[in-house]
């Protein structure tokens, strides 16, 4: 607020402007060298299934699809609706479906194109998810071909508005003990759908408070006096004039943080009959007479292979964060580029990003996305390739699974932190509706919870690592074996007594340009943070291996005494393969200039990641202290300032229409302002009109003197 | 989502259990030892207001200033002003004013009472800090005795709406260089307000868009060709039909983040008049002639002195910080002790806040609320001090300015963080409006960078931490000088090689409790905490020593290439003030349960600074490997156990009614689904009517193979 007799600590000017000429401005291919290519990345970024993600772009630059923020819930929900069966007759909404429904199997660019919706409204992107990625995919992956036939033309038009209902008002992530029952009855070939108390409520189930005509209903399968587990039943819900069938009954969910165009809502079942053959039967199947039967024999891997063909809910929230993270950036870096605050050394003020704590702000999060985006994309071929069948074993849906759990996790996060960030670099205005960054939020908050808890999936990843840990031990012969110990006790002697680390610091002798210069390489990226994966699950593995010894509670316990730890080594592990997925594309990069500027953008990435664990590094004799703060002065110090004048060009790159942009502050009105402002005054100084400033006259008077 | 086959990392149970029976019971005094006082301890947090505190508090539980979530933007706004009306005729509005006014010149009574609005509805609390914290206190403030009588009655008791026209679309923390120009005309003796371009419209006011009708506006005061600074004005903006007066218009902000109950807007004036008179003349006044006096000869000094006037405002958003801290913890503590997921040891699940991960998600910032209210108290008291005149002097509005960027930084990022880990604690209920955290953390988003930038803030207090640091080097002798030097020079040295660090390690011998309780009691923290900001301020100082040698522009360059590191410095510094506070309370604990309770929740508080600053420690040899290691171990494997059976007697302690809480899953719907699933359960098995799983089933036929 108060500003006065602080210029020095307070308007801290452009650095960059002693270093580098073209900082001040804002960058454009011919002011900066080197430059990027923009075009061409902005094609890298779009990835292979840039055709899928245009038409969609295309579509949503029609303000037919976008959000009006005037709208109350219950508008905004018709609003949605209507969205969705234009999406129907303009869209393409059956890209993941057979061809005899009028798709072409193209997993991957169904979901890219159903990514892109974000840009809209979330609302209808989700709504969309619902309708065709949970309802519909039900129907098509866990149904047989009868079921194909009876519903899914009716569910891909929007004639059968469909609920996906799993989630239970007392069991989120944890599907596997939902309380819904289904029950078979032989007497009449029936099974008897049932939520035995309020807790079994089917709860947040989109299109279940109005629309929903039927629903995919999760609940255990239980005949002649056995519970097979979770499946599927396709359940119809309302009839023709939109009222409850005989048994069913509901709630609206109501207002929520964000989403509100979705008509989220709950569902109870009391002993609701279907039919036999309304059990989705792909990987679990019941005789007239009530005898079970199931490809599957494990009833453990037989439901992780059901909720796995449900994995592209999560492929494709991995996707949507990604668009909002570039929303949000372009938003805020247009603004920082433009907006002008405290005077300068020059007379002009300063634009935003000019500033070494705005830069800090926003390029290290410009770095996380594109290391989103990049990662993306790697997560994406992996879901077509299983989806598709092109490459769909065992182990690549496991893997597939890991990667889901690992990404999802880490770039719901990330979004809200990069859309936090830019709304607070805005200021005020990015508090603004018309601004778009609050909206945004709100809308994405819920994504770090939903289609699986970030906790409860990272814990998912966590056992992975492990697992793979011990398959490595129990293939190891003994020598190798003994070799390991040997390396992991002289490495904790080593690091113990502090000797590696002096060690480095000897051979630094205090110069700063070398000691990043020995880290800052692809390789010593790599290898730190490898390193630090393995390391951590290496330890883990150390502390929890009494645990297969241990009666269950106690081993229980004890893995919850290194829970969060797991989780932390997790999301190490979900780091270094949003790294490495950067990495891998600053090979395909032609352009040099592109080349140096991104794998600029890289180091910022890595580094920063290193930065983060900075302590983990030094105490565990990684780096030395000179190497460990050398790190901070060389993003501050180097890499902020290369990339500041690239700031815009690699928001450009995302590609981005003002319809789809929709924020004043980034689409002219800040830049007209300031134009205004800043004619006003140099008139005034031309024609003489600007009055003294007191404190000139004070400072004038006292020089007489 | 996909949970089978992963028991042991996925469902870690009671890790207490295993160490102390209470653990898993929600805390009550009857099962746990040490017991909390909790009424004594409630009574602590109230603080000396506590009377205020209480009054305000009974008022919200009264359903007529509750936030209505259904209601859109247009009626949450009349409803806003209805409840200010409600304020006037039941509460106590007048406190910070003089008895004359129905007064009672009680300036920590009026902030305490004016906080615990926000329980009602943050946009309630915000109008009224319009209306009687910005607008009638910049008339009581700025203006002279004509001016109160004038405007002051109608201010108070709502007859005249006012808005506080400081901010403008161009200009947000930077109020030194607002466009707005009020220039004397001596023909009229008038003053012509004018806002000569777009980006020095008046913007984000409430009251502007709808209800103000008049304004303290802020403007450039320029008389006989001199500018002599920003000034306040009272202008009259709506006649009595609302409509604008002549040469004054505006535009509605529209919807916003959050805060809609608050109609903000923009006012723009082309030449418009008003009486000479209706300069609030406290600090500068010009006569007939033109002729400008100020009783405060300095531009900048008198310009510091008029906005310190407004410091309340700060002090009321780092106090309403710390109520809606506590509703949010409130909240998700209840949720976790009652909410059950995931099966555990015994055959019913884990309640959440039995998770390591959940108590390391939601105990740390029970800590951290702790901190925030008690050193808001610290504020609040210097507030009242320098207000009340009791303690006036230069130094003490300085040291308040300091404490308040400080504190005011901190405390409106914590509860952003704070509201947000509780609603990911609560999962998708927590995304639900009828459980109120994402309304909230909306509310309150804006507080991070209204009353000046957060990140604008915290330089001021870098500034402050750097002046101190060169007054002590002024006064110094220069033997004092000389031993400073060496014993920098020292510190290097031994930091440099590692032989502090390898010295303590040797010392330490790999104990992990020998080494955390040498570092864990007050006087060590107390020693790391303040030794980490000291060094950091001298580091600067010694970096930023050359700036006043060079010119102006390489001195702001240089400035700028330390902004982030004197924004971090800012933070550890307001980080101590908490600590400090925290500590403080400790000693007034009269209860021997409830002390050790507190202390421990203050070492979390503590250590985890420590911990999230661990690479500084152990870069700069103020901590060993194994210290630094032992650190994390003793939060996880010590502070969380021993504080878990507390935590709902902590939040108790906040002494929040249900009327204030008015969460669902916190005031009862939860526990009962849970009870009712349970209940169930039990009496299927009793009954015999269970079904078996599956799993069971194999693993009988597999044991009779």
């Amino acid at each position: 607020m108060s500003t006065i007799e602080m210029p020095a600590a307070e308007t801290p000017a452009a650095t960059t402007a002693a270093t580098s000429p073209a900082a001040t401005t804002p960058a454009t291919a011919a002011t900066t060298e080197p430059a990027i290519d923009v075009a061409a990345l902005g094609q890298q970024l779009m990835g292979r299934w840039a055709d899928s993600r245009r038409a969609s772009r295309a579509l949503m630059r029609d303000s037919a699809f976008h959000r009006d923020p005037t709208l109350g819930m219950d508008e905004h929900r018709e609003r949605v609706l209507g969205q969705l069966k234009l999406l129907v007759e303009r869209g393409d909404v059956r890209h993941a479906f057979p061809a005899e429904f009028g798709g072409d199997d193209d997993f991957g660019g169904f979901i890219a194109s159903f990514e892109e919706l974000l840009l809209g409204d979330p609302s209808m992107q989700i709504k969309s998810g619902v309708q065709w990625g949970l309802y519909a995919s039900a129907i098509l992956h866990l149904g047989t071909a009868p079921h194909h036939a009876a519903w899914l033309p009716d569910a891909l038009d929007l004639t059968t508005p469909g609920a996906f209902a799993m989630t239970e008002t007392g069991h989120g992530s944890d599907v596997s003990a939902v309380g819904t029952t289904a029950t078979y009855d032989a007497a009449t070939d029936e099974w008897v759908i049932h939520t035995p108390f309020r807790a079994a409520w089917k709860d947040y189930l989109g299109n279940a408070a109005l629309h929903g005509r039927a629903a995919t209903v999760f609940a255990q399968l239980i005949t002649r006096g056995v519970n097979h587990g979770v499946h599927a039943f396709y359940v119809p819900l309302r009839d023709e004039t939109g009222a409850f069938l005989p048994g069913i009954g509901g709630e609206d969910d109501g207002l929520k943080g964000g989403l509100n165009g979705i008509d989220n809502g709950r569902l109870h079942f009391t002993n609701v009959r279907v039919p036999r053959t309304n059990l989705l039967n792909r990987y679990g199947d019941v005789d007239e007479n009530g005898v079970y039967t199931s490809p599957i024999a494990s009833p453990g891997r037989r439901f992780f292979t059901m909720l796995g063909t449900l994995v592209q809910g999560r492929v494709s929230l991995d996707g949507a964060c990604v668009v909002a993270s570039k929303l949000a950036l372009t938003i805020a870096v247009r603004y920082g580029t433009e907006r002008r605050q405290f005077v300068g050394g020059e007379s002009d003020e300063v634009v935003l990003l000019d500033y070494q704590r705005h830069q800090r702000r926003l390029l290290p999060r410009l770095a996380q996305t594109y290391a989103m985006s990049f990662a993306h994309e790697v997560f994406l071929e992996k879901f077509d390739a299983v989806f598709s069948g092109a490459s769909d074993t065992d182990a690549d849906r496991e893997d597939l699974e890991t990667l889901a759990a690992a990404l999802k996790s880490l770039s719901t996060w990330n979004a809200l932190d990069i859309i936090q960030e830019a709304r607070e670099a805005c200021g005020g205005q990015g508090f603004l509706a018309a601004n778009r960054l609050t909206q945004l939020r709100a809308d994405l908050d819920i994504y770090a919870t939903f289609e699986g808890d970030n906790n409860v999936l990272l814990q998912l990843v966590a056992k992975r690592l492990l697992t793979d840990h011990s398959r490595a031990f129990a293939k190891a012969d003994a020598a190798l074996m003994a070799h390991y110990v040997a390396d992991q006790v002289g490495e904790a002697v080593v690091n113990r007594s502090g000797l590696r680390r002096l060690a480095q610091s000897v051979a630094d002798a205090g110069s700063t340009a070398r000691s990043v210069d020995s880290v800052r390489d692809t390789e010593s990226q790599r290898q730190l943070l490898t390193d630090r994966v393995e390391s951590m699950v290496a330890e883990l593995a150390g502390k929890l291996r009494s645990a297969s010894k241990l009666p269950k509670p106690q081993a229980a316990a004890l893995f919850n005494r290194h829970q969060n730890a797991l989780i932390e080594t997790a999301k190490a592990h979900g780091e270094l393969l949003q790294w490495e997925a950067f990495t891998d594309q600053l090979e395909r990069v032609e352009h040099a200039g592109t080349r140096q500027v991104l794998t600029w953008l890289r180091d910022l990435f890595g580094l920063g990641l290193i930065e983060k664990n900075l302590d983990w590094y030094v105490i565990h004799g990684r780096l030395s202290d000179q190497r460990a703060q050398a790190i901070t002065d060389y993003i501050d110090g180097r890499l902020l300032p290369r990339l500041r004048p690239h700031a815009l060009a690699l928001t450009d790159a995302f590609e981005l229409a003002d319809e789809h942009i929709r924020a004043d502050i980034a689409t002219g009105a800040e830049r007209e302002r300031q134009e205004e402002a800043r004619a006003y005054y140099a008139d005034q100084r031309a024609r003489g009109l600007a009055p003294i400033d007191e404190k000139d006259l004070i400072a004038a008077k006292s020089a007489r003197r």
